[in-house]
């Protein structure tokens, strides 16, 4: 009767260590990081928290500036423009992208935006979940353009 | 004894389970995947097994072509050199990246590597380990140009 008992707290320890891993992979609370997450962004032109690791700088020659961008979840940009337009990689998690007059649409892992020049967009994380992109962006043009925060209103809009 | 002997069943099945996943949660042999794999490259600017996945194609208003690119160990690309650059993103894995003149580099998961324009370089997987890379490609000056084919005594130097 002991062993038996013995065997069965085990098992239980088991399923739990089991379950425990299995929920950090499933719901990337705990994701295998590609990129360092960076430094907090501390300018006003995000609601929430959000983190930038540089990877490219723009130079003379190539004009392309990279980084990751980690979003916790319902963190987002304000409204903006690239003059030269932007390239997002959604890397982990799940994220929100808007282009002006269109749908708000959903981004999950693998996904690949290209967002023209002069349109204002928004992109962040869903309210449940975090989003980590690679953000592709033409310096050519001048830099990014920043207008009005995205409204509550507008962050919880239906995607399509 | 029934219920032990069922109770020491399920125990090791439990073990087997929560071993394989550890395993391929640490070792990177069964990696969880960003992007597709994509198909395999059929011209012979390469050796070895490569994948392609295009991301972004290039268009008149962003000239950069975005794909991931998996090679298999040991595989790598021909020497090339591309008129306006390349950005690399090193995804998971191990690389190998060197440009002419220059010692061999390691890359690994989370590095960056931008090639000046139309300086010859070549770039792969290591012996013993595929290699997943984001390839950022302007597009503006022209496409790339292959080159000779990197030779195993190339493959084989010492890094730095």
């Amino acid at each position: 009767m002991r062993i038996l008992k013995t065997s069965l707290f085990l098992l239980s320890i088991l399923l739990f260590a089991c379950k425990s891993q299995h929920v950090d992979n499933k719901t990337g609370s705990n994701p295998e990081l590609v990129f360092p997450k960076g430094n907090k962004i501390t300018n006003n032109n995000f609601t929430g928290n959000v983190w930038l690791h540089p990877l490219i700088e723009n130079d003379s020659i190539n004009q392309n500036g990279v980084g990751s961008v980690t979003f916790e979840p319902g963190a987002r940009t304000k409204w903006h423009l690239h003059p030269s337009g932007q390239i997002l990689l959604a890397i982990s998690g799940t994220g929100y992208y808007q282009e002006k007059g269109s749908p708000l649409r959903i981004l999950q892992k693998g996904d690949a935006v290209k967002c023209p020049p002069n349109l204002p967009h928004w992109h962040g994380a869903a309210p449940h979940d975090h989003f980590v992109q690679v953000a592709i962006t033409g310096r050519e043009g001048g830099p990014v353009v920043w207008l009005d925060p995205v409204t509550d209103a507008e962050y919880n809009q239906e995607s399509r």
